[in-house]
């Protein structure tokens, strides 16, 4: 059957797994100090023309945000997150059970907005009985956002500065990152990311790896004993060459690069038709996610030769569903999309 | 450079990676609902004769013991350990870090005595003060423990009985269980493990696996939400198939048992040569780790031909230092041992 | 100076102090066994005509509200609270330090509306990604709210049973119930609180008492281990009499009761005076806390010569301020109130 | 009946009482902004002779230990105590509870060896694999022990010696602070305990006080926004003036001296009792505890006119009970004591 469902549904990119295969048999140290995380490492820094940032492996996204958000934040202090943000929604409060506060702020198609960003500093200093509250310490993006939007250059620069002069700390999540990067609509490049955030991580497990996601400290500030946290936060993998090996490739001759572009490509594709075909937009973005409203019959009948993402109800008889195209997303396929539409 | 400091120090068995290749463009739901993870359990309740049992797999072995722990504790109890039990001695606080304490009983060579846990029990439920303590309500034991050495079916008996006469829960580490169950000088059987203790699991990472453990709940008592559990705790992967694959590898066609019988027979040559060569033991198992007391000088040469594990300061002037075979190791390679020993 | 600025700027009432000086030679076992807690218990049963309810005795409101939700909640669970609620927006993070996540309902003068409550749990349990949210496992209400308002028998009600069918456990906040309980515009009695909650507390610290709150389980359902709870989230104190004389001095001769009822009338006199003054109600509320809106600078005046809350900006040229009455207010500082408005 | 079983088991010190009754009507801002507060940290920093300590009130024991603790730890580390150290036996593991482990050492009659510590130390910096260790970031001592016993000013400063060599705060629980200062045995002042410690509480609870200890950050290195932690951590009282006054009349006219020198004089006056009757000392100590062995028979008989502690078992026939006295212990109960033993 036709899958459009989400951007995780099958293994890895052949060059990956390749790569796998051919370094299984060398021996290597565990945690993490084995040759293919250095490189990885290594390659990174230069994909993002910082040379002196730390970079770290870990296996996920919801354990990504708990381990850098919680490494980054002081203990008076929370998160700011849209509303819709994947550490307020969807991580079955993992950052509340490591002890830290999400406060949201409205989302606008999964954005913030930075006078509703300032808004709330303004307000929290401006409380005498702040000490009694949670001090906004970091803001959490996504980008894309959980609903496949992206920050502008200036959106990211306004709140980037927010960050500097409230004394809060910029993390970006970046799990579909290659998405954002490739996107044929936007101003933002990873030396922006790099010059803005404090921190961010580019995600692989939604482009083209098995696991894994790489945390980019650009300015070399990641935590003193790091490597204790993310053990004592039980995210270290004794084999971390798992990890390292896949970022390898995937930073390797532009491969993350050409992911990205696949999916953009088979996307932008997916749109054509899908405006072709009349459906009805509930969201049209720039990246790899797109949103549509069918008539709850027909969605039925739909769904009998093609998967899709159920993501909210509309009204009464329709609904939002999600088609999402990813880095293995073929031509071919959207040419049969296109048949069953 | 010949290696035998660890057991986790290359990739995976050949028959996991093509396991991973030849599913790589199934597409499959993410976060486990994927059919290998649904097969691999069915393989692992029959291989324990459980045909109830709950079965889930995370991505390593302090993650593993953190989620299990910290699922079957209620928040007034703690986890009994030896003193080198890994929870206690090696995973950077991570138990406490999730709010549990480690009740240490003293180690032998790894292992808890019956006697010793019966007293701490009774001294426990003795104490007038014991609403100011925390109540022992799980048994954590390692097999293999950390010093290779073995439970035996009688002394897992008295454990097991115990728990239950304290309302204790017995969890069993199995991150090295292949090699237990392979060993050519035990009489406790899976069979055994499953019938006396609450929660178990069979490692993946260091018997053949890049990366993953199986947990089991023999009796199906997996507690309610467990995935949420696992969820916060940042352990669910998106591709849980990546473990899931590994697994209905590792339980296709005995090879589990295959890749444990390897490591064993390979350590009692390993014995042997070590023997022949009169080496000194500070420690010798049944297992696939061996440890043996090295002079300074003599351990600075051996290092530049073969890498093993640094144990501990034996005196002065002597070290014990650990050998370790695995699934991986060859006759071949302990005839190059041989040779420069 | 006049001080309407809040309902905890003093001691103990007379008999409360008291009652700790005749009790302070007698030696009594610590840890809350001593027999005027339990005196205090017995009389809070007979108050609430719950004979087996359990009835426990802490030292403040925020500590209170972490000790019970985070021993009723599931790991799973989170509470639900409106936007305004004390455990969201003023407890600098205590129940996400936890480890427990507030979820949040639009707040109505301080009041969950039914309807609003229903709707989260009905997408909650209509949500197919629920397993990676956190479960809505019990409500969190306080009467009077942080904004003076009170709960209706029906409203109450209706929370109740939505909580009974949504399997989530009913807690109210009673910081100032003595103040709901003497309201004049009150249909909601303690027996109905008994049968309606799984559990909340009568305030101490803002109703006649130095520090302490009586958390009551209506139907004897306290968890298990319920004071191990407490000694581990570090609320016990050694000389628990401190708390139980105090409330036992609350509990005699209806002396509760009547300490509400002097905030009470002082506070309807405190409203007929600011009509009278023609100032402009913010909230007009049922019990001791009134919200005005005062121009910023008759504001900036009329603070020389009384105290009184700070709420929140209005508009740019207006502030809404709170006026609060408490059990210790006279009549005589009504009229010298009145006289400088 | 006779009560020598502990030194909580009474109410206040009458001019501590007095001071309650003569501030209690006096209006003051709430949360420990309040004026006697205030001044009892001013008599506090001059009885210590350090103009720019920090001085912070808590309510109890317990919940200084962990409140501090967690604010002077950082997230790679945990603190180090003797095994019979309260943190580690007897707190519930409310320390764990908030995330971080005790490493401990064995215990002398309560106290920490200097070079057992210095071996701990040692050995964690000497290990390889300490990034998946705890590191030790506190040492945690009582003084008074919780067996009664005192440090040396020799050992005291060896270990803030090592403290300072291993990157290690020092915290010295006083819970029975004014029982080590008044010690005819001691050469441990106040002074040297400010010059030699980081952090350090003056107990209330135990000597004279309702409830209430008085943490002292001497040299002013108290954690920014400590107030916030302490309200996340459920510690802060409204009516923070309920131990603010407490201290500011223990610290009026050297009565905290006072009271320590009572305990200590009847506690001599005690000893000397002991040692005329014959009876067998388990351990006879310089403060206000003091432990016999007694025939288990003759314990049984005695108990029926004078309450002890009972503390742990002798052998088959005989038990260690501690009799204890306090700021409230008077010369006629001791000549009582003398007719019955």
């Amino acid at each position: 059957m036709l899958s459009f469902e989400c951007d995780y549904n099958n293994g890895a990119h052949p060059l990956v797994l390749a790569h796998l295969l051919e370094t299984n048999e060398d021996l290597q140290p565990g945690y993490g100090e084995d040759c293919y995380t250095q490189s990885a490492a290594n390659k990174i820094r230069r994909f993002c023309g910082t040379p002196n940032a730390d970079v770290y492996f870990l296996a996920g996204g919801t354990q990504t945000n708990v381990v850098v958000l919680s490494a980054i934040l002081q203990p008076f202090e929370g998160a700011v997150s849209a509303k819709t943000g994947h550490i307020h929604a969807h991580e079955a409060g993992a950052l509340e059970n490591a002890g830290f506060k999400v406060l949201d702020v409205p989302s606008h198609q999964g954005k913030i907005d930075p006078k509703e960003l300032n808004a709330l500093f303004a307000a929290f200093y401006a409380d005498a009985n702040r000490e009694h509250m949670v001090f906004p310490g970091a803001v959490y993006l996504s980008h894309p956002t959980e609903y496949g939007t992206l920050y502008s250059k200036a959106e990211l620069e306004q709140i980037s500065i927010l960050c500097k002069q409230y004394d809060a700390r910029l993390f970006l999540d970046g799990a579909r990152l290659g998405y954002a990067l490739a996107s044929k609509n936007t101003d933002l490049t990873i030396a922006d990311i790099c010059r803005l955030c404090d921190v961010f991580y580019i995600g692989g497990t939604k482009v083209g790896a098995l696991c894994g996601e790489a945390v980019v400290f650009p300015n070399g500030t990641m935590p003193k004993h790091f490597p204790n946290h993310v053990k004592k936060l039980c995210a270290m993998l004794a084999k971390g060459r798992l990890i390292g090996a896949q970022f390898d490739a995937l930073f390797t001759d532009d491969l993350y690069l050409k992911l990205g572009r696949q999916a953009i490509e088979t996307a932008e594709l997916l749109k054509k038709i899908l405006h072709e075909k009349e459906y009805s937009f509930f969201l049209e973005t720039d990246t790899n996610q797109q949103f549509v409203i069918l008539e709850n019959e027909n969605m039925q009948k739909l769904s009998e030769s093609v998967r899709f993402g159920y993501w909210e109800p509309y009204d009464a008889t329709h609904t939002v569903v999600r088609f999402a195209t990813s880095w293995s997303t073929t031509f071919e396929q959207l040419k049969q999309l296109e048949d069953v539409l």
